[in-house]
Formats: structure tokens, C-alpha cells, sequence
């Protein structure tokens, strides 16, 4: 152990950022996980100090000293730094739990959700766990609990996903947007009237303030983005069903925070509502919020800020009696990053610590 | 005819809705079609005075009196008022247009989108045709165009409906929404946090502002909502196939104006990605918008006022040669509605023009 705690030593790069904050947040509610806590971040962010578990931490500048002795390292950071230092963390000792692409379809590299295939964090023969994308987190847990009873055979996937999955500029764009329309009545009904009071696009590209953008990550082949052959390359491995049928299609909506998912899942056994939102009610990770009656359901303004996943709108397709229609929400900064990368490393540290 | 032009006499009821006014100016494009034109609307409306073809004209109250004469009548009005008046005008001898929930799935009225079965609008034994709802009216023109070619099977639906869809309430309720939250950059982190600063919700069933709602329409058996199983319906009825497998999930987004929609549209035939652009590029009603490489793709706020239904997104599965994922947008109160009626009503005062 590198504490004197006898508790492992954490170090958390890519502390300054909108996932950093979000895991210092998580950190700080858990106690008795690590000794030492350490945090890096880019240059530029170096010599602040950052509150964790009631104390304020100065920020060093990403070295390869800062994980000298740390048992564990989580990285918050974007993918070409995660390339770049997670090998030199893992040379150094420490157990990397790495959020961005840079490992996930590596398959010498495990990519872990906790509540759907725990074992896999085991064996990390590169000292590197992969955690997937926030639009696979946003729907993986409840997917996987009704992979465990019906078997998983296609899934057809339509996003709704919040401006901060594109960071802290994703926010202040969205924000800065949303000051300029505010509540103009003039907006709204001409085509390109928006695009012409908007101002920055930031991140996106096209204005995000009263509107809908068709399009998150990069450029992947066949006109798919990246987030959609995420969704299909992470279910298929962490599922371990490389036959699997997933057609994803991937939009920005004007949401601070939190991911929807409205997910068409077909199964090899017969489904059934009911049972499917138990299934969903009992699954840890999970929770049921379904009620057509009293239009009870998630959304993302009530799901923001916490950790499960919440699922609602369970249907069972008239057409076919395997599928299963429903509608998915989570904090894409909580499970679908922070909060995973911290499940993730808990149960490397619970494996550490005597 | 009714009119000493010579041309047909039309009657509007619901001139004064969100549907009526758009419906008001599209009639101001299209000079030569009609002679008489009679408005129509509630008892609260009557005696008010609006703007047609450069002309003012009065809107009376719904009477029986007012179809007289009448050779075709567009109704754009709550359900349950066209379930009343459309019969009283066809008994007066008007062929009604009506684009309400009342008629569409009566055996004996035909559904109609001039672009792909115009040949329905015929035979009308009752003396009504309706007209689709406008989720379906978002997606229906291209996905026509698709089956024609390649013989459509299956259609997974995923919706971003904007708040017009619910009418001038639903309009007014987003912009006092937006007013409120403005780039209140305290909002959007929490849980509920929205919840306690929107006001009034309006016709939604959640906060629209910085959130999405899944949920549209009214409620149906086993979950389902009126609008999801509309889709599915109407689709069926248009298209002739009975049993066409459609699942959608439809959900609200704080846009004003302009239906988007995730498609996954599984065919009898391969199909190919630059073989649909072209269908979809070269059918009347639908522009094609699609270019990742500049990121070119349709969204509701570049839609909004225009006629078509702009598609996007085009992309062939990996996974399954005869499916199509896209991403379409239209605005609801154009071809979503108000265009859908105008021009179903031009086939019928086209075939009485002598």
C-alpha cells in the first residue's frame, strides 16, 4: 500500500475538468476507500487547489512522478492524454481505471460496469480498465439486467444527450446560448432565425439553444458517428455478444445534464411488461419510474445529480412479443462517467486493501 | 361551383389556432384555386376579422350555415369538435378535409398524403378525408419514397417533437419556460432543480425547458401513447401494409416549431446508402440534406417555415443490409399539418375545377 493508512493511494488525473469535478464530488462522499489522494491535471491548471473529502488538494502538473507509489489512478482526461499517460501510470504501479475511448476496444484492455460484469476488472493484462462512453452508460445497467433474463439480440437506439457529455465548453455553450434566446418570442418559427442570434457554437456543430442537433462525437465510417459505433463496438463487449445487432442514432439535445436514451430491444425469449419492470425495479443501478397512468416517467431535469440509472416507458411491442420498448435516463456525468470510474477503481482498491 | 369565379368556395373552421393561421398563409401563396373563402371558429373567435390573400375577411362562428355553398371545408380542430361538425358539413354537401385524430382510422375514410396515395382521396363514402398525425406527417413523405423502392417491413421510431406540436399553449408554455430558466447557470445540475423555476407546465406533463418529455398525445393501452400507436396505425393505412411492425417512443424537446425523427427502417430488399440519398434526393416533397464529412444534416431550427421533409443521417447497417438508419425533420404546422390539409384539398378542388 502507498499510505500509511494501510489504505491504497489514489491519483486522479484530469482533476480540473467537468468529469474531475464531478469525481472529487463522489470521492468526497466515500471515506474509507483510500488513504492518499493525489491530483494532476494539465499545466495550465497546476498549483490550484481543489476541495476533497473536507481538504483542500493542490493540483500538480500531469508527471510521471505523480504515480510513483499510488496503487490506483483514475483519468478524466481527453483521449490522446489518456493514450499518452495511462501506460506510463500503469508502468509505474498503479492500476489505471481509464473514462475516455483511448483503451475501450483494445482487447487486451477490460471495459467495466460494475453492475454488469464486475469479474472483468480482474485481468488487466496491460494494468489498464477501460469505462465506456456516457451514451453506452445511459443505458447499459438496465440493458444488462434484461440481457440476464430475456437474452439480448438486436438493439435499435435513438439518443437524447445533454450538452455537458461534450465538457465544460458543451455547458458554458448551452448557457450562453440559452441567455441569448431567453424567452424570444420572435425565434422560432422561420427557418435559420436561431442560427442567426445563437452566437458561438462552441463544441457543436450547429446551435443547440431551441433546437436539436443530430450529431455527437467524430466522424466514423458509412456516415456513422462515434458515439454510435461506440454504442455498438461497447454493448458488444461488455455484453459478450460480438453478433450483436445495434443501429444507434445519436442527437445533442438543450439539456444541461443528463443522457435519454428511447432504446427498441429485442430478445431471444418471449418478454413481458410487468416482469420487465421488475426485473428493472430490483436491478442494483437501477431505478423504476413507470406509470402512464399518473404520466409518471423520466426525464432528465429529475435525474440530474444522482447516480442510477431510471428507466420508464416499458412497453411490450404489440408486433413482436420479444421486444421491449423503452425510455432511459441518467446523469451522464455521474454513472455515465465519474461515478463509473469510481465503482470501477473501488473494486480494484477493495482487491488491494487487507 | 360555389362562387361566380367559377372556382370552388372553401370553408376553414379553426381559422384562429396555430394550425389555422399557418394554414391562412399558405392559402395567401395559392391565388387561383379557391373563390370564396369562409372562416370559421369558436363562439370566443367569432367576429374577429383575418388576414387572407391580402384581404380581411370575418370569421363567424361554427354554424351549419356556413357550409352551405361550401364545395370544400379544411377543418384544423380539437377532435371532438370535428367529430361533430365534419359530418354537418358533409351532409351539406363540403368534401371535408379534416387533419384531427377523429376520422383517421375509420374504415371508410380514406388517409391522405397527396405525395403517397394521392389516388385515396377519391373515394370518400362518408364525405371526409383525414389526414395523419403530424409525428407520422414528419416522416411519412420519405419513408414512402424508401418503400417504394425497396418495400418497407419494419419501422423503429424515435421522436423529437416540438412544442407547437400541442398547439398555441404548448407554444406559449415553452417560450414563458425559456423566459424563466434564461442562462440561469445555477439550473441544469441538480435533480428538480428545473422543476422549481418553469412556472406553469402547460399541456406537458414535465418541464420542456432544458429537458425533454417522453411523452405526446394522450394515453393508450399497455403504455403506449396515442401519438406512438397513431404512428403505427396511420403508417399501416397509408402505406396498405397491415402488418407492418412499428414501434415508436415519442418525446417532447423545448423547440417551437419542427418534427425530428430517428428512423430504423428495415426493408424486403438490400438496400444502399448512396442508391437512398438519391431516392430520397430526387422525391417530390423531400430535400435531402446530408454530408458528414461538412457535418451538413437538417435540424428542426433550419426546417422551421420551410414546406418539405428534410433528410439526413442516411447510413446502411453493418449488422443488417436491408435496414436504413435517418434522421428526418419537418415542420409540424406545415406539412405537419396545416400543408398536408391545403394540399389534399387543392386533389379534390382540382378534379371539381372544370
Amino acid at each position: 500500500m502507498g499510505s500509511a493508512s494501510g489504505l491504497p493511494t489514489l491519483a486522479v488525473a484530469g482533476a480540473t475538468g467537468a468529469v474531475g469535478a464531478v469525481l472529487l464530488d463522489l470521492l468526497s462522499t466515500r471515506r474509507d476507500v483510500y488513504g492518499e489522494i493525489r491530483l494532476a491535471a494539465s499545466e495550465r491548471s497546476a498549483g490550484r487547489t481543489l476541495q476533497v473529502r473536507g481538504e483542500r488538494v493542490p493540483v500538480s502538473a500531469l508527471t510521471p512522478e505523480v504515480f510513483d507509489g499510488a496503487d490506483v489512478a483514475m483519468f478524466a482526461v481527453p483521449d490522446a492524454v489518456a493514450a499518452h499517460w495511462a501506460p506510463i501510470a500503469a508502468a509505474r504501479g498503479a492500476a489505471v481505471v481509464d473514462g475516455s475511448r483511448a483503451f475501450r476496444t483494445r482487447p487486451d484492455v477490460p471495459l467495466v460496469v460494475p453492475e454488469v460484469n464486475p469479474e472483468r476488472v480482474r485481468d488487466r493484462p496491460r494494468g489498464v480498465v477501460a469505462g465506456p462512453g456516457c451514451a453506452t452508460l445511459s443505458m447499459i445497467v438496465a440493458i444488462g439486467a434484461l440481457h440476464r433474463r430475456y437474452r439480448l439480440k438486436e438493439l435499435v437506439i435513438a439518443s437524447y444527450q445533454a450538452a455537458s457529455g461534450a465538457g465544460r465548453s458543451g455547458i458554458d455553450t448551452l448557457y450562453a446560448q440559452l441567455e441569448k434566446v431567453g424567452g424570444d418570442r420572435a425565434l422560432g418559427n422561420r427557418a435559420g432565425d436561431i442560427r442567426g442570434v445563437v452566437g458561438e457554437l462552441g463544441p457543436f456543430p450547429a446551435p443547440l439553444a431551441m433546437n436539436v442537433v443530430p450529431w455527437t462525437g467524430t466522424h466514423a465510417d458509412g456516415g456513422w458517428t462515434s458515439d454510435e459505433t461506440g454504442l455498438r463496438d461497447e454493448t458488444r463487449k461488455i455484453l459478450e455478444l460480438p453478433g450483436l445487432k445495434v443501429a444507434a442514432t445519436c442527437v445533442r439535445v438543450p439539456v444541461i445534464t443528463g443522457h435519454s436514451m428511447a432504446v427498441h430491444a429485442v430478445f431471444e425469449e418471449r418478454t413481458g411488461r410487468r416482469e420487465a419492470q421488475d426485473i428493472l425495479a430490483r436491478s442494483p443501478g437501477v431505478v423504476l419510474c413507470d406509470n402512464p397512468e399518473t404520466r409518471e416517467f423520466p426525464t432528465p431535469s429529475d435525474v440530474a445529480g444522482t447516480d442510477p440509472t431510471w428507466a420508464g416507458r416499458v412497453r411490450c411491442s404489440p408486433d413482436d412479443p420479444n421486444a421491449l420498448d423503452l425510455f432511459l435516463c441518467g446523469d451522464n456525468l455521474r454513472k455515465g462517467a465519474a461515478l463509473n470510474t469510481v465503482q470501477t477503481a473501488e473494486l480494484i482498491a477493495a482487491a488491494l486493501t487487507p
